[in-house]
């Protein structure tokens, strides 16, 4: 059967041209980029070339670019790292609602350490008012973390003014980037933060390299304790093969970004108009505006969102319910939940996020295979018979 | 030039099995082991027969294995993670002083949060006697941590008896088996611990897959919070395809350890008798009977471990002169100071360390290359040249 796959979200295919720049690293040049020996040294100039375009898809210094396993790792390295090291000038730190798990649940574990957490809420798009910020700090705040895209409901939060209320008041600024680089221009300078997670397996590149940015001077207690990898801020043998793949990938994307977004907007908008026009009771969740170009979300009322995709499965596509992190965990969502969405229309989530390869085609049969779906399953979903009886008196 | 590498403690060569299991996830396979679709579901499948592999490899059960990204990580995971879950009961940490730098860095940290370390000793072999460890508990301690290998010396530890002191006093046993598994008998029940460090990349496998074994029931903080990956002890995308690769260098273990050891032992004594008989003022460094099969270890007097290392790599063989993790780092090693070495002779520390491919011809030009290079340096050094002149009258 022919499959569509549109869970850009979840994993994207990697890229032939960082497949090739891998393949060398899991033959030959296997050697550790620590040693000082030609295989060593062979590794090591890999790696800091891959710095330097990780840092250029950027616009950050190849030195404040801390290689990771992957945005969890980034995150919690940013949250963790930058709390603890600051911890002797406060220890109230600031989160919006619709953070990844990786964040809040970093802070989560900071709280067993003594520290406090506001989450700053959002409106019905997802998006974090700046004003709202500004308010939860406090004298005793040392870290904000506010992400610049949710992969949950493709909203792009305003960062850059976020950034404005925060800084002036040596308070550090992270922005969980994971969702959003290689797919937007980022851009740490104009973003104004001290630190920015991104993974490469988001921008097709290999899963098991990603990165935290920390702006120049910016002091972190490692999550990895070790050798002096990553300028002691890292430790761990690096993970050569998958590093030279993401900057092959980030590469790539510079190149290729305006392009990618352009073509898979006008797909998604397809998605975002026409789900709706042709399903009764369908929400787009996010912003309509400011929103990943690849990325249509919706809560399809009287259905569960695992319902849907397992339905979809079988016909072919592969999508989302949500974030991949949490899959399983059956709860409703929490960025949905932030939104305003009650608990029974939260369950109703399924997210179409688009690659680079996705086609015209592909959208068409998810419009084609959809209603159908959702008909079959409203049928045997008692909210919607009781939905009707109370509407057909 | 013919290049001969003698640095397994470094990295070792991904065997053509691992890269043949890797491939289909670094191509079509590339779903997120989290996603419910066919996509997803590929992975996940991968991702336990993997863990299977692991598991079998170390007597445990696949539910007992923990993926992490390597095997800093994975110590950084059971020291930190295992203390703070225990924080309840008491503060105290026993490690050897010649664990790793992840073990010991990482209690570092936790002695930042308040807890308190104690190094045991060791002997002039680099090893730890269960005495002193038993001598080191105290009511406030929580975890015991002992390395199975030591990979700058070779010694093997003798951990099951160190865990017979430990057990049922209520304190929880760690080992660091990274170096040591996947090259020696490993079975997480005879050593009778609670947590177990291994890493994939030691034994041919791809770097950025390891693993923390945690005995059924053994609680544990998460280092990376996140999803519900790992049962929710370790969150972030799972690295398919380097766990993958994990799994089948940990299927080829199985099979081939015990020829490996026969093969590299023999040429390791060539080389652990052979070169003090060529140059004089060799030591050999670790123990001769409780010792890694493939590693071969010295302090060569009046000679800087660097040097030695550079003036071999000119004559085309790749060495250590000791971990990787700390080899620009230029201190002596913690290792060899522990062992009772003072810190002009642990400045000449080198390391050869086989692979299963290493031929007799390859130790045969290490005997021959070494004579020549010691003679050349200890020429340039001061420290030579006021030795003859005390020891000629």
């Amino acid at each position: 059967m022919r499959r569509v796959y549109l869970d850009h979200i979840a994993a994207t295919p990697l890229l032939p041209e960082a497949l090739d720049a891998m393949l060398p690293f899991l033959n030959d040049r296997f050697g550790n980029a620590q040693s000082l020996h030609a295989e060593g040294q062979s590794a090591l100039e890999a790696l800091e070339t891959a710095r330097e375009s990780v840092a250029r898809l950027i616009n950050a210094a190849p030195a404040e670019i801390v290689f990771t396993s992957g945005g969890s790792e980034a995150n919690n390295l940013a949250v963790k790292g930058l709390a603890l090291a600051a911890r002797a000038k406060g220890t109230h730190i600031v989160l919006s609602a619709v953070e990844h798990t990786s964040v809040l649940n970093a802070a989560k574990s900071l709280e067993k350490l003594g520290f406090t957490t506001t989450l700053v809420p959002v409106d019905g798009a997802g998006l974090v008012h700046p004003g709202d910020v500004e308010k939860a700090l406090t004298k005793e705040t040392v870290l904000v973390s506010v992400m610049l895209a949710n992969s949950e409901v493709g909203t792009v939060e305003p960062v850059a003014e976020i950034a404005r209320v925060v800084k002036g008041r040596n308070i550090l600024f992270h922005t969980d980037a994971v969702a959003a680089a290689g797919s937007l221009p980022v851009d740490v300078r104009a973003l104004n933060v001290d630190a920015l997670s991104l993974a490469g397996d988001q921008f097709y590149g290999p899963k098991g390299a990603a990165a935290l940015f920390l702006k120049k001077g910016t002091r972190v207690l490692p999550l990895i304790d070790g050798g002096i990898q990553e300028s002691g801020r890292r430790g761990g043998t690096e993970n050569v093969a998958a590093i030279v793949g993401f900057g092959a990938a980030a590469d790539v994307a510079r190149t290729r970004m305006a392009e990618r977004a352009e073509r898979t907007a006008a797909l998604r908008d397809r998605l975002l108009d026409g789900l709706p026009a042709r399903v009764g009771h369908v929400l787009v969740t996010g912003s309509r505006t400011s929103r990943l170009p690849h990325h249509a979300s919706f809560c399809v009322e009287f259905v569960e969102g695992e319902a849907m995709l397992l339905s979809l499965d079988m016909k072919g596509i592969a999508v989302s319910s949500g974030s991949a992190c949490t899959s399983k965990s059956l709860k409703a969502s929490h960025v949905l939940l932030a939104m305003g969405l009650d608990h029974a229309t939260a369950q109703g989530s399924v997210v179409f996020s688009l690659i680079e390869t996705t086609a015209a085609a592909d959208v068409d049969d998810v419009l084609d295979a959809f209603p159908p779906i959702i008909d079959r399953l409203r049928k045997m979903s008692p909210l919607y018979t009781q939905f009707l009886k109370e509407k057909t008196p």
